[in-house]
């Protein structure tokens, strides 16, 4: 989203902490549902968690893939426009020619579930056409531990970072909450993070805890493990503010940090 | 330093919380008495805060800048080599033909005192020359703010970062200690911050807690408000374990990073 003219300095935000079942159809009804309820509360831009329409692992790549256009992203498509909101679809699981062969192979997160989320994702962004607030950067789950994703898009002008994802019961305790407030205080950004609701009979046990860091580094909404919807409103008169009063993107030396990243 | 053939996966490094009072040569007398007191209790490396022999402030510049070698690098040079430790001087003021000018104007933490204390830093760090344990990146206070001098010392191999800081008791209690659990998860790296004692008198008051983190980014050591000397044992076994477990170093793009980088 580039910032338009005129854009208003506070937009409202929701992260839908669904609770993904092994119906598909129905993980697509309730997370249509508490799009609308979002919507209805005054959230512009709404995003879902990784993973959304299925359970999550390698096991249910074949049975949940879909092609674009699908079921599950017409579905999504439908709803933003009818509510007049960016929709982050989370991520799903891709049909292309060129992946079915890995899905016989084991799971490799940061490779094969994170390029097709951010196919997906991308989609929605680009078909809702509204009013823009502010430049957002996507990551998915294991993404936001590579702080170079972060910085590049803080580079390129984005306020606001949002990352699907599915931290276990192990990373979620240890990193989930230190990621996103690391990155937010080193870039000065919003960061957003959106997980499946805690399921403990799921093959795979989401730490849940969707979180919103304001660019002070401070958690300002916080989910617990339930399903559930946050809201937070953001403020980026207030991300204006610290970057003044604390001025460190000025002052990065980007002509020292090449010429190091290049040997 | 570099890491030497047969050096051990662990060492004891020791953070001198030291109280700075007005008195030059009473900073000098206690820091040189609890050197040696944590060399006696097994330290290999030893640090000392920033601006540990004089009040903070440019008020304090002219009557406390030496030259070098002066009084305190000369007192720090001998105890150094009296333990067979490796010493990080922290930093104190520092008089040169080309700074002199600079000294009258406000004070730029982030340009004359960083240049200045790091001159000292490395002093002590070639005049030992006793065995290596790891490689250990150097950053006085406001560097810590900037992720990249962490992950180029990352790069360069360090897994040991030192800090001399004096944040405030606004950045100390927001800030400290989620900037060094973020550079110490997102490059898999012990990270120490070394404080001054907080002297609620003092013109500047510095928030204290000196503090390691594991590569794990938990906190492992942490000092009070108060003049003390804090102890960690660093494992460089259990840090290669860790970049095992979440390989991330290893999935850097920097062919990517670098492209971004030069726009």
């Amino acid at each position: 989203m580039q910032a338009a003219r005129g854009a208003m300095a506070n937009f409202r935000l929701a992260l839908i902490q669904l609770h993904v079942s092994a119906v598909k159809s129905d993980n697509l009804q309730r997370a249509c549902g508490l799009i609308r309820e979002a919507s209805a509360k005054g959230a512009k831009v709404v995003a879902l968690p990784e993973c959304f329409n299925s359970p999550y692992g390698t096991q249910y790549f074949k049975e949940y893939a879909e092609k674009i256009p699908g079921e599950s992203t017409q579905k999504l498509s439908a709803v933003a426009k009818e509510c007049s909101i960016y929709l982050i679809g989370g991520s799903l699981f891709l049909v292309t020619a060129s992946v079915e062969d890995p899905f016989q192979k084991r799971m490799v997160e940061s490779c094969i579930i994170r390029v097709l989320s951010l196919v997906l994702m991308v989609l929605y962004w680009q078909s809702t056409g509204r009013t823009a607030y502010c430049k957002v950067g996507l990551g998915i789950c294991y993404d936001i531990r590579f702080a170079e994703l972060a910085q590049i898009y803080g580079q390129k002008g984005c306020q606001l970072l949002i990352y699907p994802g599915a931290f276990n019961m192990t990373t979620g305790p240890a990193h989930w909450e230190l990621l996103q407030r690391g990155r937010a205080v080193d870039n000065q950004v919003y960061v957003a993070t959106v997980s499946p609701a805690r399921d403990e009979k799921a093959s795979y046990v989401a730490w849940g805890h969707s979180t919103v860091v304001n660019p002070w580094g401070e958690v300002i909404a916080k989910a617990g493990a339930e399903e559930t919807v946050i809201y937070t409103d953001i403020d980026l008169k207030k991300l204006a503010e610290i970057r003044q009063q604390i001025p460190i993107l000025s002052q990065k030396r980007y002509d020292l940090y090449g010429i190091e990243m290049k040997k």
